[in-house]
């Protein structure tokens, strides 16, 4: 009996960030914006037609490819979009590593790169960063069947210059390239200049962080139209309706507001610089972030401790209990009222 | 150059059925209800948080695996859902279908399934309906990796009895077997209650049909905690938010109205009735169709130029260039008007 159970898949579990229900609680362990989407979001929220939603979305996300390509400047065939960028880096891997050579990626950096290759069969190779967390391109100039680079890479918050990249591109014309840049709007660069030079150059972005829309499950990617052709081949030959009314209108009202991006993006960067500045001086050190979070340790002070005596305090922040990493706390840029709290609350502690 | 395309994943284009955009035509090609969802849908839409929507939606979708669990009198921890039924079933494919031996389901079904086993490498065997479209249960007593039939089945609109499925049941303890009733609602019998008896079954449904929200994307899978619990930590393992917040909500909503998802199952299933008897005057034969939806032909009339002159006459019918079903058009049932309106004009083709 049961023979069956022989053939379920076997999988590592994973545990995403907690999402705590209390209340009065301060979250900064997903990378979530402190700010609510646009207003546009909300009049696009009231003004939906509930009629409309007895009728199979648009397969082709026609509005929000379009106004991502005009927020951009590309061509709408230059526009991929996806459930979150977790669907639209997954659909990339599925299309674009299928040779024998290993993919290439660094050790610390986004947890599903290696989940995907292993779901997928591709052989993938991960490579350590440096002693700083640091990711040196020479690393990535030999034989390989893909590159995945998380930039701003997570969960270190540091950026590789794009002088840089675009060395790891000149070496790398036979692969694909893939650039997360799920975390480039708080402060990055980002490499969307160089898919007009790079046809082998998919630049992958998310709704999740600077847009505020988490909640509604919107990624894309911009690249070469062959690229987007060939990802939109894959993903329509298994599964056609991905993305849904509600995901495709938000999502359009929300990249058609720029001032409000722009601004929101702004408020989260002078928090994290102002919170950098507090850490500082508390003894904690850390990379130079260029994203809504900051990768932090403290000598003499254990991660894992810390991480428990915040949580007990409604404070919730990220610990990987990784090698290399398990010293470190991420913490999420929340809103200036928040930060102080958390800030208080670390001086008390290390009083203490 | 470009030696990355080698590596791109090749796929048979899918096309779906058509979306057309022009106003004033009558879409019978997508088997969506014609009516709109629940008022209560509406009311869920309009005081939806938009604050909300900045934060990651709950990955284990706790509010609509509740409200599917109370409908159906089961456990929640016997529900998974999913991005339509396409999601759960591919789902299934993947976490279910790990063995050597060939999944079973037919040649005419739905069109999906066979792609789903060439994604995962899975290995089939699809067996041929008899010269009525039936399923034969013999068929499917013999050794096997997996069993998955559809039914009412599609795009035949007919269905297998409850106790010949349970045939198949009985003689397959050994894999699992999948169920999918996209489109039971409208007079088809569930093999719910069988869940309780055989640990190895899993039925599969949508809201896309019955529930008016295939703009919304909700599927679902009720089975064995056992079954439920391998697809969630399959899904989980590389994708944790599938589901966005929309989705659990509008989804929940939904669910919650009983009386509204009765009548419009009901009036569906009478206008089928009634358009079965339209259809046989004129010459037209079908199995007995329990879904909503009529799969029909007519000696000595070419669906192919029957199903064009609808089109230019803005009445969008769906037709399968495919062996032994090329000659049968699949129509969805729409509300009376225009089931009035294309039978007129049926009517008035046949006698030119």
């Amino acid at each position: 009996m049961r023979e069956w159970v022989n053939n379920i898949r076997r999988v590592e579990p994973y545990t995403p960030g907690e999402q705590p229900k209390m209340a009065n609680i301060i979250k900064l362990n997903t990378n979530e914006n402190p700010y609510p989407p646009s207003p546009m979001v909300e009049e696009a929220l009231r003004k939906m037609d509930v009629g409309f939603l007895r009728k199979y979305p648009d397969p082709n996300s026609d509005l929000l490819v379009s106004a991502i390509a005009e927020f951009y400047g590309v061509e709408k065939d230059q526009v991929f979009v996806g459930v979150g960028s977790d669907d639209v880096l997954g659909m990339a891997f599925l299309t674009f590593f299928n040779g024998s050579l290993p993919v290439l990626f660094p050790d610390i950096t986004y947890s599903f790169y290696d989940v995907w290759a292993s779901l997928y069969r591709i052989p993938y190779e991960q490579i350590p960063l440096d002693a700083e967390f640091r990711i040196c391109p020479e690393d990535y100039m030999k034989d390989n069947g893909g590159i995945v680079i998380a930039n701003p890479n997570a969960p270190t918050g540091t950026e590789l210059p794009l002088s840089e990249i675009e060395r790891i591109l000149g070496a790398n014309q036979k692969s694909v390239v893939v650039l997360d840049e799920a975390y480039v709007d708080f402060g990055g660069t980002s490499a969307l200049p160089l898919v007009e030079k790079y046809e082998n150059l998919l630049v992958v972005q998310t709704f999740s962080k600077s847009r505020s829309l988490a909640g509604v499950r919107v990624g894309f990617a911009i690249g070469h139209r062959d690229l987007i052709a060939a990802l939109n081949a894959v993903k329509n030959s298994y599964n056609s309706y991905t993305m849904n009314t509600p995901a495709i209108l938000l999502g359009t009202a929300a990249v058609k507001d720029r001032a409000y991006f722009e601004d929101c993006c702004r408020k989260v960067a002078a928090t994290r610089e102002r919170v950098k500045k507090e850490l500082s001086a508390l003894g904690f050190t850390f990379g130079d972030s260029v994203t809504n979070f900051i990768f932090a340790k403290r000598e003499g002070t254990s991660a894992k401790e810390l991480f428990q005596a915040l949580r007990e305090n409604g404070i919730f922040v990220r610990w990987f209990n990784k090698p290399r990493i398990s010293e470190y706390l991420r913490i999420t840029m929340g809103t200036d009222e928040e930060m102080d709290r958390f800030l208080r609350f670390l001086k008390s502690w290390l009083a203490s």
